[in-house]
């Protein structure tokens, strides 16, 4: 996607060839600041304090952490080593870990000296691969808007979603966003309503940027406002991401899905969910019942970061001190709430049948 | 209530009799500062830069108002300009033009050196019996809450709120939160999710500091929190408060509470919304179409206020800076998503006729 009019992706390879450039997130979106990463070390700072997230792009970016410690040292040693290290980044994320042992059992069979290589080859690959899922969920979930587009007369389309499941969480084009911008880009005439998504400002901070600096138009909303705009009829259709899918189509997404998807059901607008097939758990039915919910620090409630009118970022205290605040990051949004799931294969219901239509092979596992 | 373990009104006489002390809300909840009004002009500054908000409490400061206009001069000059002065602060607040008019009607028939004493009298009858009105409401309310104690064997009663309508809203005691203050002095166990209430904050801000101060055990959490903890089955009751209600029971509460809502009757929680008569509006039924929502400054939602680590109250911008944003600062919540209205003259179901049978004298008006 675009940033002052130029293509941008969340990491790419440097002029060498060799080392890597994100964007520095932590910056955003009051700064734009690349990165360069030379080192083992580089990479997984970068992961741990955030500066790339979004499971996607932190799988690539350990794909190419795992390329920078192989430059000097492509033993065995080196190569279990930087694994290691680049796991430990970032426990929980599902990505990291899958992004490590595709690449080590690429690698390890090969002689030393055929592994850089090799390396670097991988993870571009990896990073096409999701650029080319996402473009796909792009193309299919763009067809919806389009739909609402010739229906209402080529009025603009109003959109609305929750946090960032942009470009920024992705190498390029994003999953929730990806058919707002190929849908734009196609010349459909669309509004984004973003939901500032409290605590971490995802989409105040970053979404807000990315459709700004596509020229999409869009309007920042608190996460309070939607269920109003949608009794109004201003929400022709909501479109959010999951980090987590059951095969029956419940959605774990970030706090404050469910209540957006319930004022959708109220008001009859349509609910999609896009995701790629990386985030299906099989294993698991009942998303209430069986995803745990991470409860994070605190003090996301309790402060909040911004920049001042000098353009210093701070972070400012909003409870009286002494409160006491609790932090679930995530909530699970019943399959019932939700429309359809937009995949890189196609959309679908969000049911079991509907996902296995989908992903045959999964049948029977 | 209490403040530091000592009873506070939000408005009361000075030790001089005459001067009025107010506590200066702009400043929590980061400092407890109480303010002395000497003059008209003092009174209304304090209303028109929200030092006093809530519609119970500025109509008493503009009663006080009055009061000190009339300490030098108690003409019927000085007193309609008074009268002016002080309505003129805060076009929109209903109650304003109420105590303005009730202190007026009373006082120019009287000769003008009976009128210091009729007004000051007068605005404490108007402050008292907000208070007795709140603390009827309360008692209402306890009773819902005592009846899921007892059920609960006595376990600590969850109630989720919205916004502020607590003391700091009224006189003494509050809206929403009379019933969770009388319930807590009578010793039952409670404990209240705070919702945070963007954009301005007035439940992180103001409703934590007020039950903080009380002594009375909760948690702040996101506006985004409360479908989560409903579905995991941690909210018993839900009560808020209500700017507007129409006489077929829907509500016009800060934004957001339309959402809460919608997740308590998804979880079969109860949701209750706390008020006295005077915000019944007998004269429309359909409050989506006949209630205007107030679109107040984007940048409450574009910056967020609050204390630094230094204790210096700073506004930090959270969007980039070109994005555009939109402010509707209430919705409406309909009747058929309100389990019960609490008035200080009890309970009743949110329809026409719940309300007729509480107010009978309204009955064909």
């Amino acid at each position: 996607m675009k940033v002052d009019g130029r293509p941008w992706r969340t990491i790419r390879l440097g002029p060498d060839g060799r080392t890597v450039e994100i964007i520095d997130q932590t910056k955003l979106p009051h700064r734009f600041e690349t990165r360069r990463l030379e080192t083992l070390e580089d990479a997984a700072e970068a992961i741990s304090v955030m500066r790339v997230r979004g499971a996607p792009l932190i799988g690539a970016t350990a794909a190419y952490g795992l390329c920078l410690a192989l430059r000097d040292d492509p033993s065995d040693k080196r190569l279990d080593e930087a694994a290691l290290v680049l796991a430990a980044t970032r426990p929980t994320a599902v990505n990291l870990r899958w992004a490590l042992d595709n690449m080590t059992t690429l690698l390890k069979p090969l002689a030393p000296d055929e592994r850089l290589a090799a390396a670097y080859a991988r993870a571009a690959e990896i990073c096409d691969d999701d650029v080319a899922a996402c473009r796909a969920i792009g193309a299919h979930g763009a067809k919806l808007i389009a739909e609402i587009w010739e229906r209402n007369q080529r009025a603009p389309v109003n959109l609305l979603t929750h946090c960032n499941a942009g470009w920024l969480a992705t190498i390029d084009w994003g999953t929730a966003l990806a058919p707002i911008y190929v849908a734009h880009d196609q010349g459909i005439a669309i509004h984004v309503w973003v939901d500032e998504t409290r605590p971490r400002n995802q989409g105040a901070g970053l979404t807000a940027w990315e459709l700004l600096n596509h020229g999409v138009p869009h309007t920042v909303i608190t996460d309070n406002a939607g269920g109003h705009l949608m009794r109004h009829g201003r929400v022709d259709l909501c479109i959010t991401g999951t980090d987590r899918t059951t095969a029956t189509g419940d959605v774990c997404n970030k706090i404050g899905t469910y209540l957006k998807a319930l004022a959708a059901h109220d008001n009859g607008v349509p609910f999609y969910v896009a995701l790629p097939h990386s985030t299906i758990d099989w294993s698991i039915c009942d998303g209430l019942k069986e995803i745990p919910i991470e409860e994070r620090d605190p003090r996301e409630v309790t402060h909040v970061a911004g920049c001042d009118d000098d353009g210093v970022v701070r972070s400012v205290r909003v409870t009286p001190e002494g409160s006491p605040a609790l932090n679930p990051a995530f909530d699970v949004t019943p399959a019932r709430l939700v429309t359809g799931l937009i995949t890189e294969r196609g959309v679908c219901p969000a049911t079991k049948k509907g996902l296995l239509d989908l992903y045959p092979e999964k049948q029977g596992k």
